[in-house]
């Protein structure tokens, strides 16, 4: 979920400071044109890692547009009168009426992952909190609200770098506030929980953006332009469909550093090292599948990826190292008439592995949000409540013993170009080459884009995106097999929570 | 949430075969246009207490649809291939294709419901479940089912006397179940999680039906009927906008017995009574005000009632009891327009009381579901999901202190009529009636199905409604006062659950 927050984005400040004038003179134009319309409120909610900068950009905000129109509270402890009412009084009577913005600091979210990192209340308390909150912003935005929802992001490694910087420091030392030196100590499980009301609450009405908040510029740019474009989509909205998912858009980054960007696509396995690790890699596989403890699991491993990426070879290098009798292969093409008379979901829980079972996809129910949005097979509508679906089953999997593990086989363009002509000329091959592979490359960036939308969204603790480097083929393999067995290592020996 | 099915509805056989061919020939019609559209599904969620005709029913629609088209499934112990799947999987293999009626008994809330009334899971898990239901509800709307949920009812008396009544009879005594002769314990704690996970899961595009099941007749040809309008809408709308509320109409009773009709209108008390027992429950509620464990609790009553049916006076009771500066009493009237620039329910909670102190509101936010429904003031969609933002509402109010009294004071028409006209004789009364009042009248039936539906719809262990027979003025102040008096007395002992 946070995968693309912890790239490193960066703006360098000739950037920022070109970019800045336009986007601050738009964002007073909206607000402006917000209030002439007074047909809804804007909701602007604050959340994330201490030390993210969301005081920071909050504070530029504020400067940027007009602060006549623009509400900042913050929710520490409750005030006497706060104390003596119910606890949704105080969001209440400081809701934005129509027309204006108002800023939510330490809201309903952080008193819930507070008291859930404090261990003050349980999981299962943690998700009802977690489905008032849906509750609650659902009926917002039923009656108009235009709601943001920033969750300020920060890897473990750079926060460390930022408190060692500060303490370091005498004349700065007083900036790390004592919840930030406390929150150093259970980043984990701020993250983990963080995460969980993520995945619970992100909906196309009002779903999460995650930023990456280590370089300012990127951080505040990256915030603007998304209340900018949201807002602006709104107000062009003549009468916008209520419960419809307001328009606001998916992230993509501004510096153009995608998470596939990230990725170092050199690395390579010698045939030699190939081999050897290949077999010790399906040795390992095949005792952890006869493992006693695989009783209470089953694995499901989903494989997704660029055209040509060589999914069917990696596929083929699991299945051989084990039982036929204990696995199946699902080829995901155009549904079946039978599935087609069915919810969308039905063709893939139709073949959930029984305990003790594996069953590998090739091709998934990411599709939806995959090929199905890029070539507009559904609406908009459709692939964005599908993240929430998805996530909603995943979860299903997880927490009743599937082992859940997912590729993105990625190549770049010019492997393609290099696989698609070789598949032409061999005859043997030629068979897994059509005039539509040609056309899905041409789409190549919406689909980069997807992908990045895709894995922010669906990658989390219990269903973790892996991204697998597949330029050469044997490296990808290897990295297959590996994660597979890490995976199911790591649930064997996981405790409940 | 179940007064309307506890008042002995009943058809007599004379009406009930009269009113059946027709029925039943038109829910044929309606499930083969389902088949030749094959453009959705219908899911029937069959719930409720043992004993209550759920399976007669059943029974009965089998016969009378033609059974190629339906599958009655029935979930009650897990076979050994749902065992080593996630549990959900049992559900998702059954579901009925498009064009095909799924009739689904024992399904999750059996599940959840059983669970909880067996102390094996705790609320909080409880409501885990139920999020876990509408999640999966509104999954399956969104793509398209048409989710139709039954909840068979008897009252407790009802099902004692037909349990009494079976086991007298050696021939019969064996159509008692064990599992029923385990639920008379525990009626109590089924009915008050039933009431709960009703209330969280009844939204607009599924709600749902509360069904009387003592008399056959009258169950029949409600839930036959309720199928018959609800697949009849959907039928026809031409593409039926998803996530739109399906249109399936609220329940109206089929032998035109309200919750209103069962008052007995006659009740009154003489002037001497009135005087002692006015007296009485004042100096009750004003030790119950002063008490110390009002500390920990707020008052919260709530009037609504027919025009001239005397809610001025009764509130006047209930503050000449009072210290002026404990309570505030707040008119509803036409939002102000800083009202109206929020969401509908942030003009009351502004006026949520705070411990210790007790707001009295003359007419509520029952105004959505009562004039404004009425009145046309708001849209369907939009006074159909203010049913269950009320309850989220409320359960905020009185799962943090505050005792939430809801008062329904009726008269009927001639009464209404005679304190009309009187108001336009008597000089300083006249101010009281205006063209406005006679209009509301005109509109007398559909008022009545409003309340019935709002009663049913928001009547609950947390929030119960009082409907008051006020054609006596005197019997009706004492009522609202006595019930007042209780509620507080009731908070004042309550342990947490």
């Amino acid at each position: 979920m946070f995968e693309s927050a912890e790239l490193g984005h960066k703006i360098d400040d000739a950037t920022f400071d070109e970019m800045a004038p336009a986007l601050r003179e738009s964002l007073l134009e909206a607000q402006f044109e917000l209030q002439r319309q007074a047909r809804f409120p804007v909701l602007i909610l604050i959340n994330g890692i201490e030390g993210a900068g969301k005081g920071e950009t909050v504070k530029l905000l504020n400067t940027w547009m007009d602060p006549r129109l623009i509400r900042v509270e913050s929710f520490a402890l409750q005030t006497d009168e706060e104390l003596v009412r119910p606890p949704e009084w105080r969001y209440w009577r400081r809701l934005p009426p129509k027309g204006q913005t108002g800023i939510f600091f330490g809201n309903w979210y952080s008193q819930m992952l507070n008291a859930r990192v404090q261990g003050r209340i349980n999981t299962a308390t943690f998700d009802q909190a977690a489905e008032a909150a849906e509750r609650l912003e659902r009926m917002l935005c039923d009656e108009g609200t235009l709601i943001f929802k920033f969750w300020f992001h920060l890897s473990k490694k750079q926060m460390h770098k930022r408190i060692d910087l500060l303490k370091s420091d005498p004349l700065r030392s007083w900036q790390v506030s004592p919840f930030e030196w406390q929150q150093a100590k259970v980043y984990d499980k701020f993250v983990r929980f963080g995460e969980r009301v993520l995945r619970r609450t992100s909906r196309d009405y009002a779903p999460w953006y995650v930023v990456e908040g280590s370089d300012a510029n990127y951080r505040n740019l990256t915030v603007a332009r998304t209340l900018l474009e949201g807002m602006q989509a709104a107000l062009k909205a003549e009468a916008r469909p209520k419960t419809q998912p307001h328009a606001a858009p998916l992230i993509s980054s501004l510096d153009n550093r995608g998470l596939l960007d990230a990725l170092d696509m050199s690395q390579s396995l010698s045939k030699e090292d190939y081999k050897t690790e290949l077999a010790s890699e399906q040795a390992r596989l095949a005792g952890l599948m006869s493992d006693k403890r695989m009783r209470r699991h089953s694995l499901l491993v989903a494989f997704e990826g660029n055209d040509a990426a060589g999914k069917g070879g990696a596929i083929r290098r699991v299945t051989e190292a084990i039982d036929p009798r204990s696995y199946r292969v699902v080829q995901v093409g155009a549904p079946t008439q039978e599935e087609l008379a069915q919810p969308y979901l039905w063709r893939f829980w139709r073949h959930v592995p029984a305990h003790g079972k594996m069953t590998i996809f090739d091709r998934t129910w990411y599709g939806r949000v995959l090929v199905e949005r890029v070539e507009g097979f559904c609406s908009q509508a459709d692939w964005l409540r599908a993240y929430s679906e998805i996530s909603d089953f995943e979860e299903s999997l997880t927490s009743h013993g599937v082992v859940l593990v997912k590729f993105w086989l990625a190549i770049d363009r010019d492997t393609q170009e290099q696989r698609f002509k070789d598949r032409e000329e061999v005859g043997y091959k030629r068979f897994k080459i059509t005039d539509e592979d040609w056309r899905n490359r041409a789409k190549w960036d919406e689909y980069v884009d997807a992908v990045g939308d895709m894995v922010d969204r669906t990658s989390s603790e219990i269903a973790h995106w892996t991204l697998v480097e597949a330029n050469d083929k044997r490296f990808a393999r290897v990295k297959v097999l590996r994660t597979i067995n890490e995976a199911l290592e790591a649930a064997f020996s996981r405790k409940k929570d």
